[in-house]
């Protein structure tokens, strides 16, 4: 193949995404393909700069535009530097997070008008949109307490925010998917994570047979 | 007034605007007009770690529309923590730098359309223009060549840039002031810093006594 397969993966905090994206590189491994792992906010210098910046506690007086053009530019250095370099080598690129998450964390969670974040982010990726979404769905309770009880250290600025906004967040995830059910496959992350890992690579065999 | 006038000032580096408002400061202050003097990319402690970041001459690999979204996000932090909240309390507010710099640094300078750029920030901003605009014109090798023989440190990763960039940028504010010339007043900044004081100071109090 000449262009990489663009695989991201999206859900609630805690909803085992990190934990999915370890699996599915292993099996990539196994079968031999070439692939990057990687994540948002950050996956270059610039934008793990930029990700120290959106998820510090102490910027409690950040807007929710400065939170959405933070998160746009990290983005655009990430897609440019390292996702679409990566498909241009016929490289398969799985990440954690990528538009869909702003679409919910800043333009429903924060009240910013979806429209608004959608063309920021398309502009600032030069309109690039993953090959295939796998949605993680945990209840929000289940999935920031995954977070609160594994986490060594405390919460994150994004991950503070009260249980109100995390069930929008994830409410807001489900519509998006609703919307684009042929890019979206929604998983039930209450499943054991052996059962979630082999839904995610039964899909993911189909674009690779495909290719 | 119960809004505050809105001033600020543009120029190549090393076109003086500093000092510029250091001077306006000072004769505001000998009139009794409350004020503030503000600065950008900064303003707010968010988007000073935002100027530090496109500042930094290690970030080599930053992308035009990284950039432009920075650029977008201090400003939107510093319009709504700074700028609006004393407009709004009927202060002055002078400002090193806005919108028009990003018009002609980000956009012309770097190539990125200049609508993409202006759109980008009037929704930072909310649509924020300044009441008037000094662009204080000086070609771009004085410009570069004043602030190399000043700044005890080196040039920054924007004054980095080669004279054709520098050259470019110039041109663009020109053409930015022909197009908006009754918000936009141009000074000859080869004049002496007095000239340019007293044609600045003539100016800004027309719109006090106009108060």
């Amino acid at each position: 193949m000449d262009v990489g397969l663009f695989f991201t993966l999206e859900g609630p905090d805690g909803s085992g995404k990190s934990t999915q994206i370890k699996r599915l590189a292993e099996r990539l491994e196994e079968s031999g393909i070439r692939y990057v792992t990687t994540r948002e906010p950050g996956g270059t210098p610039i934008s793990d700069r930029i990700r120290s910046l959106l998820l510090d506690p102490n910027n409690v007086e950040m807007t929710a535009k400065t939170e959405a053009l933070l998160y746009a530019a990290s983005r655009a250095q990430h897609v440019a530097e390292v996702i679409r370099p990566a498909l241009e080598a016929g490289i398969v690129v799985i990440c954690d997070r990528y538009i869909d998450a702003s679409l919910a964390y800043q333009a429903t969670g924060l009240g910013l008008p979806i429209r608004y974040v959608r063309e920021l982010n398309e502009q600032a990726t030069d309109g690039l949109w993953p090959t295939r979404t796998y949605l993680i769905d945990v209840p929000a309770e289940v999935g920031i307490g995954r977070v609160a009880q594994s986490r060594g250290t405390g919460l994150d600025r994004i991950e503070q925010r009260d249980m109100n906004y995390h069930t929008r967040v994830r409410e807001q995830f489900l519509q998006i998917a609703g919307e684009e059910p042929q890019r979206f496959c929604v998983l039930d992350g209450t499943r054991t994570i052996d059962e979630v890992t082999d839904s995610i690579w039964a899909d993911v065999r189909q674009f690779l047979i495909a290719e």
